[in-house]
């Protein structure tokens, strides 16, 4: 058996949690070279000590002595601050899960990519805020860029073996978030305790509103557009509550190909993990009999605009993306916070990207500057609202 | 662009029409070898001048004057009996469809796979009644086999880049037939008008009974394990009244890959043609939204006990599933002319099998006696009710 090297790119977090679930399981068949946190020493020491990884890194400097302790006589070295970060990321590692949350991900994955292996990207600003940057840099170094998100994952599975000419169509499922059945009004009344009740999947407070105003699936359909350049016309969205189809991809013949499954983000990380192979994860099989029924309906951009923005902004590329989502960010976190109603996230998107149009950003230093461009003037417009 | 060679044996019952309707709209990619009919003479002929095939071959010897005529003047040589039918199926071409019905098809389908080119296999009793001296030729020849029932396609498509050994379940979905919902009395009451409506799919009256008793998923059920030798406990059949999902295969991680599309032949024949590339079809886009709904439901092999007695069948191998084949052929015949139940046709099956145990085939020819014979016993069994 040949042992593979992984490092993990935020380990601390729930999707290096659940590669770490997995690599656990199949330990003779790992190396775990660098495990990354922001500052969780003590979570990350104990992890780094469990995989007998090389070395642990946290982001944030001052959490740098208690992991240099933590660690103390293991032998495993330890690193802090964010060039250590991206030197780690670029040390050479036959798997790198880029699992950073936010732009803070998006040096460290851009070293993976450029390290030229093989990349498991969970990190969202990567392609929506960095799509064109980040897909020239893949193409450039040869990498091969395997896609975490159950979505992107499950289109990637019905894509294999295909040539992506032959594509009709590639339709990302959405499970319509918990207010699907709300109306105009009902909406407008919304509050951050009721946005954050997801139906299908247990996730963090600002995924679970991109879920309840249709953003989540609004970025993934700008990450779609550059993991699978079929076209903008070819992605479509279906509103599937039971969240049991993850996506599809339609070919020219009129077979369309759907990959299905639990809940549960260890089945497309397993895939990551052992592809073009697959390996074991503990979960149940598929009873599509004790489920019943499966259902499936157009989405509806008059309640939900988030999608009809995103697909406008990946149809104006540059920087309308990262102008997006950065307002976005701004926008929820005022929504959690109690400062502004749940309808006027969309409508603070739309503002912003109408005011701020700066010029395509070419770099990372670009992207990163159009963000937080982007967020202050976001900040602007809540106070003026 | 390169043309690929192409021999229809059956090309003027339904797959073969549905094969020349596709090969029509792609004509430049094709030569077309070989069309044989069982003895439709002029409709034939017809094919064979629009076509510009080399040969027309009608297996029956009486019609090869009407042929010949038809086709005089043309350069187009036209054959006809037995051995001329397995003599043309066993002249090379690039890809044969093995499309005639019944065991007449077994011989001229071997000649196929023995030629060792590329066969799409439409001939249920070559899997079914032949499967291990069939499968043994196709290891032999290294004959590559493509399915071209819609369920087995669609298994194929989802299991290819795959190792069939990271493979947990193989589902095969079934309307359910017209009776689907119908009671045991409703059920020993059924007329044959009542069993040739089936709900989805426009079929012959022999296979639309087999879709109500469901001998047609028991019989693809053996199919599936001679294509797909993952070991009959993976295999699982579950009720889809819909048929928009064709089939599916769960890998050990919980990826599930499902095939969906229409009710349309064209859509697997089509992914036989182009494979492993794909080819345009005019079938409707798939429109989950519009459908609204997919149910699944466990199979009752109560009221339905074929799929059982195709399990046993297939678990004792040998010529047991020959022997059942035969039964179940005879017995439908018997209920479509109104000589017995629609509920005695799986009981007669049942009897057969037991009454009825022949040594396992070894040859094409033993399979052919076996079937003979079971049939001789399936029509004495029908005497002495």
């Amino acid at each position: 058996m040949t042992t593979r090297t992984i490092t993990i790119l935020g380990a601390t977090g729930s999707v290096g949690a659940s590669t770490l679930d997995l690599v656990r399981r199949e330990r003779d068949k790992w190396r775990v070279e660098t495990l990354t946190a922001n500052c969780q020493a003590q979570e990350l020491a104990a992890l780094a000590l469990e995989f007998g990884a090389e070395l642990a890194v946290v982001a944030d400097p001052s959490c740098l002595p208690e992991l240099r302790e933590a660690l103390a006589g293991s032998g495993i070295e330890a690193l802090g601050g964010a060039d250590a970060l991206v030197e780690a990321a670029a040390r050479p590692a036959d798997l790198t899960l880029a699992a950073i949350v936010g732009c803070a991900g998006l040096a460290p994955t851009m070293a993976a990519i450029e390290q030229g292996n093989t990349v498991a990207l969970a990190n969202k600003e990567a392609l929506v805020s960095a799509g064109d940057v980040m897909t020239a840099a893949v193409a450039r170094h040869g990498t091969t860029l395997l896609p975490v998100d159950s979505e992107h994952n499950a289109i990637f599975q019905c894509l294999a073996g295909n040539d992506p000419a032959h594509v009709r169509s590639i339709t990302l499922t959405a499970s319509g978030g918990p207010f699907r059945e709300w109306n105009h009004q009902q909406l407008a009344a919304a509050t951050p305790a009721q946005a954050v009740r997801h139906p299908n999947w247990s996730m963090g407070a600002k995924i679970s509103v991109d879920s309840a105003t249709m953003f989540n699936k609004g970025l993934e359909l700008i990450e779609a557009h550059h993991l699978f350049p079929v076209g903008l016309e070819k992605l479509r969205i279906v509103i599937h509550p039971q969240s049991v189809v993850h996506s599809m991809v339609e070919f020219r013949d009129g077979s369309t190909l759907a990959q299905l499954g639990p809940s549960d983000m260890r089945v497309p990380i397993a895939s990551c993990l052992a592809w073009p192979a697959r390996m074991d994860t503990p979960c149940e099989p598929l009873d599509l009999a004790a489920l019943g029924e499966l259902t499936f309906r157009a989405p509806d951009e008059d309640r939900f605009p988030a999608t009809r923005l995103c697909r406008q902004a990946a149809e104006q590329g540059g920087a309308a993306p990262a102008v997006l989502n950065a307002a976005n960010e701004i926008a929820v976190a005022a929504f959690l916070s109690g400062q502004t109603a749940f309808t006027r996230i969309a409508v603070m998107v739309e503002e912003l990207i109408g005011r701020y149009a700066p010029a395509a950003p070419v770099s990372l230093g670009d992207v990163i500057a159009i963000d937080a461009e982007a967020r202050r003037r976001a900040h602007e417009l809540l106070e003026l609202a």
